[in-house]
């Protein structure tokens, strides 16, 4: 997908809302435990009912991983779900992944070729040969990992390297990659007040912003410091919105939730 | 596994080969592809071939996640194999995860409980809670990515924060997180001439060496200036062993291959 089809998404459904597809068996409800595919049953309810509320979808592939094959096939009937049913939604895998060369070609094949994500995030530790593969893809796209939402930010990312923080570092190094305009960054909300430096070294670039809601970041400050001319955000929320109910309304109560914060978005981005 | 198993078996088989799986099935002899699941068949043949010649077996996991739920299969089947035939050895997964708290715990629960590997690699960009929930599982290990082998590594982490270098950083901070001693590193071979440096700040905990042979790193080098009292090394080879026939006596050739670096260790441990 192009970033182009993604603003026209956001356009004429008001919303710039990212929902984390996390499941977690433990916290899903009850009743779904006795279908045949659990994860992907209670992700085809959430999807059905919050699909025209949001942009994106991001499975975190940790959730399917933990359980295994029944894990993975979950994860690939939903991205499959969602690429037949609706078509114009723009998917995350959120896998965090990065290695060294060929290494990395073969995840970006798995990830954009054969499970067919829009998306897949990547860390930049391993640095400019580490991500170019994922780069080569035409229309798809590389969110690397820049400033995350997590405490642990502060031990290496926000350390400055000749007088310039490492996630800095990371944006501005990245912007000389090959195809680099094919890049979009991870800024956690709990960071927000650095957002008006990031868009300082990136002002194009598309941002996925976690940690709205669950994790403390808040919406309106986000889209102070980081929306810019064509939008240029991702707000994610997962738990937030897919457990809003442990109930047998919990899709219709995801839907509540997203519709909440949707509606905050369609009143923000009339205003710029 | 503890590591005093782990150096027991250093020191009876005279190695401390690890070998990896990264099997790609465009490069496996012909004949294995009309097997049910070559990928396993593969394996199961260098596995039986070289095992007593080597006292690890590291898959990347990205070689598997490219054949989807197919390769899933294979890693399971792999591991499961190695747990039950071999239970002497180390088990590595090549996966280079990492994320927020709660769902590195999920990755950890998925490699460590769930696949029943004994180590997996873990990327530091994130910083401690994303490693913590790794070290929390008792005679588990997590290798933490260091100083890599590829190019990329001169992106950040050979880039100085006050004065000391990325990598330094990492391996300097993470001796201060809770359950440090189930660390390990990453430190590629083609880098040996930094090893000398890393065991000032990590004198006991094992490395994990990429690069030798294919990546041009040299074994000699390494263990001059890498090895400790406890020998302390993880010489991993993967494409030089696997790969080093594509007929029907491949089993073969990698257990001669690894014989080669075999005898190598065991004239290098002799002068310890």
């Amino acid at each position: 997908m192009t970033t182009k089809a993604l603003l026209e998404q956001i356009k004429s459904k008001k919303s710039f809302l990212c929902i984390g597809l996390d499941v977690d068996l433990n916290k899903v409800p009850k009743h779904l435990l006795e279908d045949e595919d659990p994860i992907f049953a209670f992700n085809k309810a959430i999807i059905d009912a919050t699909h025209h509320l949001c942009v994106a979808y991001k499975p975190n592939t940790a959730f399917y991983e933990a359980y295994g094959i029944m894990g993975w096939k979950a994860l690939e009937k939903t991205i499959s779900y969602l690429n037949e049913r609706y078509p114009e939604i723009f998917t995350i895998a959120d896998a965090k992944r990065g290695d060294i060369g060929n290494t990395s070609t073969m995840y970006a094949k798995a990830f954009f070729d054969d499970l067919g994500f829009d998306s897949v995030t990547v860390a930049p530790y391993m640095g400019k040969d580490s991500v170019e593969p994922f780069l080569a893809f035409k229309d798809k796209h590389t969110i690397l990992l820049a400033l995350t939402s997590n405490q642990g930010a502060f031990d290496f990312q926000t350390k400055a390297i000749d007088g310039l923080e490492l996630y800095k570092q990371v944006l501005e190094t990245s912007k000389s990659w090959e195809n680099s305009e094919n890049l979009m960054y991870v800024v956690g909300a709990t960071k927000a007040e650095y957002l008006a430096e990031i868009r300082k070294i990136i002002p194009d670039a598309f941002l996925l912003v976690p940690g709205v809601g669950a994790q403390g970041g808040n919406l309106q400050e986000v889209c102070e410091h980081g929306m810019n001319s064509n939008v240029g955000l991702l707000i994610n929320s997962s738990r937030g919105i897919i457990y809003a109910s442990k109930n047998t309304d919990f899709a219709e109560a995801s839907a509540q939730k997203a519709f909440e914060l949707q509606s905050q978005m369609a009143t923000i981005l009339q205003e710029i």
